[in-house]
């Protein structure tokens, strides 16, 4: 064991240091507070739960993402957690019921087996908000419009929305009357959006020609505010549930341009990220030189029947770390005053008095041991008679 | 798998639901905010780390306290926090290397495979202050100054504050020429203050009548402020350790008498916790109806050695979870405005004004859905005109 052993952290798992640690609590004081106007409370679960609550229907990635360790005190098995939304949807379900709508918000580390991306961390520092029993647009409405307060109260200034609906892919493949193991197949091919693959998979297994063409138009149905246009004229006639959805989209884009002229809104319909457990609207923030989305979300209706309560729900989530790397600092490190080396019980109280109103004093150790904090004073407390006065340092 | 299995937690370990959620959140802000008030800089360690680097020298406790799992990346064992000290002095002997004095802080969940007291937390909210790379006691005694301070903070009047010094038990031990075997033994003894086992001990191990007659007197020296008086009788001509150990005993009591009147100060000079990693001063606060420490400390000097960098230390920590169960609720949710559903754009001007002078406003949903919250909102937003008026509601 040498001591670069034993420093080491493990491969995509960092500490903070104090600039970024700061500048991260700043950041999350700011978010919090902002999802708090908006009459969203703060819960705190677990690290970890029994993997059957945390595990619930929100896709095998999860499972696989999840760190399990055996409970020595039940004998069961626990999960370090991988995504606290799961968690949230426990609460809203089982300890926090309510009515209607239930307004939640979070933030804590999560932890990955592996990294989701090359070089991505395994250990985000997670926060989010999610709205749990109401089923109609407003609701993702709010959402979105909190996700994006969320990345201006970050500082990023140009954000790309991309919007997309979960039952433009599920009705088509139901309308085609695509088995399970197609649709996952099919499902497959339009997460690698590659369309030639796509073209010939479906000759291969959709017999009915209209479906057929609808299912070959999906992943050119990407872009701009054109793109609903098209997608109109392409899925004239669709099922109810498609023509639905996109009517969804239209009047989602719609609300978001007018409340956020400076965002600029993509579509996606063959997008099908969260197929396994999203129902409905899903969308993603990216910004311009950032190739990972920067916060994403969706609707989720249904997750909280595992726990005897079946609940809309829509939420979205980024990560405290990632947004802080782009920002520009969220707190910059002020000056201190030197309090010197003394056991003057009026030096003590001068110095509580200043720590009270706002400034940082810092106390001078015997042999100067306060070393290279000394640099950040720029001031110190002098002895004037009985006082103690606030004097600059040369 | 019934549902009732999948919403309960492990034994120990709670979730926090909005209203203790935000005392909790409240206190946090409070302490940290403390902290940097005395020129403590924030970190933020990983929630999981090479157990070579978490489990070094703190005791065999914290190695069965340790959660532990396979690093799928490395193949090395990973360990789930149970204290977040050991990752401060690998951030101090490495990370963050200072050439004095490095006052660092911090506030993080930690995890405990079995509780530490029946009926205890396995998942306290840990927060505290470490300061290293100074040995003098003014380190020490300003570390025990913002541990009192934490406490004030979360609003315990009552404290007291329990003293000892390892060395006082390790002079004695070395002078009485204990081996290791029985330095363990007669350590299990004193951790469980049984006096007459004590005795029958030394009789049969300690041949040096003075050492054994310093011995036995040891449980018996514990208590208010003539412990100290009783200690100078009982260990004259003691080694050089102990009476230094006394001396700085007394000096410290004195600073903080000076500084905290009101905190009712205890000694216990048999006081042996952390005995296998602490290296000074020791120190624990408590609250009378209390049974457990709220708060405690000591100096650990020489951990950072494993990373290459021995240092002084000196540190404390608390549990948020426990100071706020033990507060009066350090948040009291206000009264919020309702606004309407509508798709004025007027409206969503008013709303967002609102929320940016720090009101609680929340958008009623279709069908009433917002339900239950609903009876927090004391106002609403109406329109009169081109304009919209925050009014009472009846």
């Amino acid at each position: 064991m040498t001591q670069a052993d034993r420093w080491m952290l493990p491969e995509g798992i960092a500490e903070i240091l104090p600039a970024d640690a700061k500048s991260i609590e700043t950041l999350r004081r700011r978010l919090l507070d902002l999802y708090h106007s908006w009459g969203y409370e703060l819960v705190i679960p677990p690290m970890v739960e029994f993997t059957d609550s945390l595990l619930i229907g929100m896709g095998r990635d999860i499972d696989l993402s999840t760190f399990k360790v055996t409970d020595q005190l039940s004998g069961r098995t626990l999960g370090i957690r991988a995504d606290i939304t799961p968690q949230a949807a426990r609460i809203d379900a089982h300890s926090f019921p309510r009515a209607g709508a239930n307004r939640l918000c979070y933030a804590g580390q999560v932890l990955h087996t592996r990294p989701r991306s090359v070089h991505g961390s395994r250990a985000p520092i997670q926060i989010g908000a999610e709205l749990y029993g109401v089923d109609s647009l407003a609701a993702d409405i709010e959402v979105i419009s909190l996700m994006l307060e969320t990345l201006q109260a970050a500082g990023i200034d140009r954000i790309h929305l991309d919007l997309g609906h979960v039952a433009i892919y599920r009705s088509l493949a139901e309308a085609a009357g695509l088995d399970a193991e197609r649709r996952e197949a099919l499902f497959a091919l339009l997460q690698s959006k590659a369309a030639a693959d796509i073209h010939r998979w479906v000759a291969d297994n959709v017999d009915d020609s209209r479906c057929a063409q609808w299912l070959r138009a999906l992943p050119d149905l990407a872009g701009g505010s054109d793109c609903l246009a098209r997608a109109q004229e392409v899925f004239a006639n669709a099922p109810p549930a498609l023509e639905a959805a996109l009517a969804d989209l239209q009047h989602c884009a719609d609300a978001l341009a007018r409340r956020y002229p400076e965002v600029e809104l993509f579509f996606d319909l063959s997008e099908v990220r969260g197929y396994d457990y999203e129902t409905g609207l899903v969308f993603a923030a990216y910004t311009p030189g950032h190739g990972q989305a920067l916060a994403n979300g969706g609707r989720y209706n249904g997750i909280g029947s595992v726990f005897g309560r079946e609940r809309p729900a829509t939420g979205f989530s980024t990560d405290l770390v990632a947004l802080n790397q782009l920002g520009k600092g969220f707190w910059q490190e002020g000056a201190a005053i030197l309090a010197p080396e003394s056991d003057d019980h009026t030096l003590w109280q001068a110095v509580e008095k200043l720590r009270r109103e706002g400034e940082v004093v810092i106390t001078a150790l015997p042999d100067g041991a306060e070393g290279e904090v000394r640099a950040r004073c720029d001031r110190e407390l002098v002895q004037r008679g009985d006082d103690w006065l606030v004097q600059p340092r040369n």
